[in-house]
């Protein structure tokens, strides 16, 4: 593996637990800070119901402001039809939609079971494709269940094949609450691969319980090449009290320039970033790396 | 692999740069309570000058109460051939011989160079082979060093290769400063192997930068049986602020069950023990999963 793509997802995942509310302005000064710093894929807003994630209701106004460098690709979060006409006029490059692994998830954050998802999917991805809109689909849960607990790995597998009947341009495989473990990795992507070939794999780890950062880097091992990370390491889960969130964007690259895999992106740039939205969250931020030092020492 | 070898070094690397001074009771009842749980080896004491580890001046009284339960084993770190005497009066199982890879580290942490530790270990291993006492040696910031920076992998290797002509029992390789990568560690491993044949390899890994739980499972991936961890993941660097200290016990075992690895560790007993240590020390302790809690939930 000689370079990985980051998608920088804190302004989108990040955000949506952070008991805080960032105005629009500080929003978009991050994601123009993360555009500085090299990131060219950018979860930015949602286009879930405003009333129900309002740390995320201003996704039209982020959009409008956000900077149209060329070779820089915002996404938007989409659950159904109508966030999808949201995401088309406010003038997202890709949409990210979700499909829960379970019925109970998907019923609880999506208000809809698996199936109505994957039909809404369907319909979402003959739209996009009129459009030329890029689409990814997150398998939410994929790795384990705050509901339901163990997911087989053969029932994620399932759903894969379904979805990829529609040509999503990526499939992005989601341990949402913190539970998975590498060898879950591998069989999952392998698995996924399989029934969805050719369709390039992403993965978007939580470090809940410590496992986040092996989980990414054994995602690279078996040929998924693109991560989620959030600037601080921040985003933290719904369901389970940790104080660790998605993987850290700064953690994540820290171990990628060691290992001479390359990603376009500046540490020290991201570090700023970290400091600065540790500020603005009026908290630290669960990344280690902005306390630990870059190494070796550069003094 | 099946089934791993944890080696709780919670009451020596862990407590070595607390603060909070641990009570010669507190210590026992930690060390009780880790036999409880099914941990088989214990890194209970250090033979260093007691002037310089307050923390771990009471090595003799510790070990003349540890519980002395068939098939557990008992280590006491040792610096030179003073510590081993000391060791061996103090009826330890095992001792555990460090020696520096860089020579700026070893004259500040050891008090002697490079070339006088491996002798001072070559002394040890003739006088442990006559006691039956087994020796582990630990190969310190074989992944970087605080002082010097990077560290050759083939640097790491010679030493290795010199430590291996006195036969050591095991080769422990320490990323003392948590600088390390997954690949590091397979190099590393691979490298060591190849001039200490037959040697176990063990691997000492801190969570400083978040690379920590990926080494520590990149290592069971090439080959390495054993590792080191210590109860809440306690054991702070001292040339590096980081809140997170030695990989945990308990998120270690949250990903080895997981994986359905065998340890024979009990992951609740270690969370309760966890929770204990926390209260004594005063401070939430780095470990996740107390705070996340085991998946799938068990009510």
């Amino acid at each position: 593996m000689h370079s990985v793509e980051l998608i920088e997802v804190g302004p989108r995942d990040g955000l949506q637990n952070e008991s805080r509310l960032l105005s629009t302005v500080d929003k978009i000064e991050l994601i123009e800070c993360c555009v500085a710093a090299g990131l060219r894929r950018i979860e930015a807003v949602s286009f879930a119901r405003p009333e129900k994630v309002p740390q995320l209701a201003d996704a039209e106004d982020v959009m409008a402001s956000v900077p149209r460098v060329p070779g820089v690709s915002y996404a938007g979060l989409v659950l159904n039809r109508k966030g999808l006409y949201r995401a088309l006029a406010a003038g997202v490059d890709e949409v990210n939609v979700v499909v829960a692994t379970t019925e109970e998830f998907s019923r609880r954050n999506l208000g809809v079971g698996v199936e109505d998802a994957l039909k809404s999917w369907t319909e979402i991805a003959a739209e996009a494709a009129s459009t030329g809109v890029r689409t990814t689909v997150t398998l939410a849960a994929a790795f384990g269940c705050p509901f339901s607990g163990d997911v087989a790995v053969e029932e994620v597998i399932g759903i894969a094949r379904r979805i990829a009947e529609a040509r999503p341009d990526e499939i992005s495989l989601a341990d949402t609450i913190g539970v998975g473990t590498p060898d879950q990795v591998r069989r999952l992507a392998n698995g996924v691969r399989a029934v969805a070939p050719g369709v390039p794999l992403r993965g978007h780890f939580h470090n809940t319980r410590n496992t986040g950062y092996a989980n990414a880097l054994a995602a690279l091992d078996c040929g998924v090449a693109t991560l989620d990370v959030t600037v601080g390491g921040i985003g933290g889960c719904p369901y389970t009290p940790s104080p660790q969130g998605n993987v850290a964007t700064e953690d994540v690259l820290y171990a990628l320039d060691r290992m001479g895999v390359r990603t376009g992106v500046d540490v020290n740039a991201v570090l700023d970033i970290s400091a600065w939205l540790s500020e603005r969250l009026g908290r630290e931020v669960p990344a280690l790396l902005g306390r630990a030092g870059t190494f070796p020492p550069t003094t």
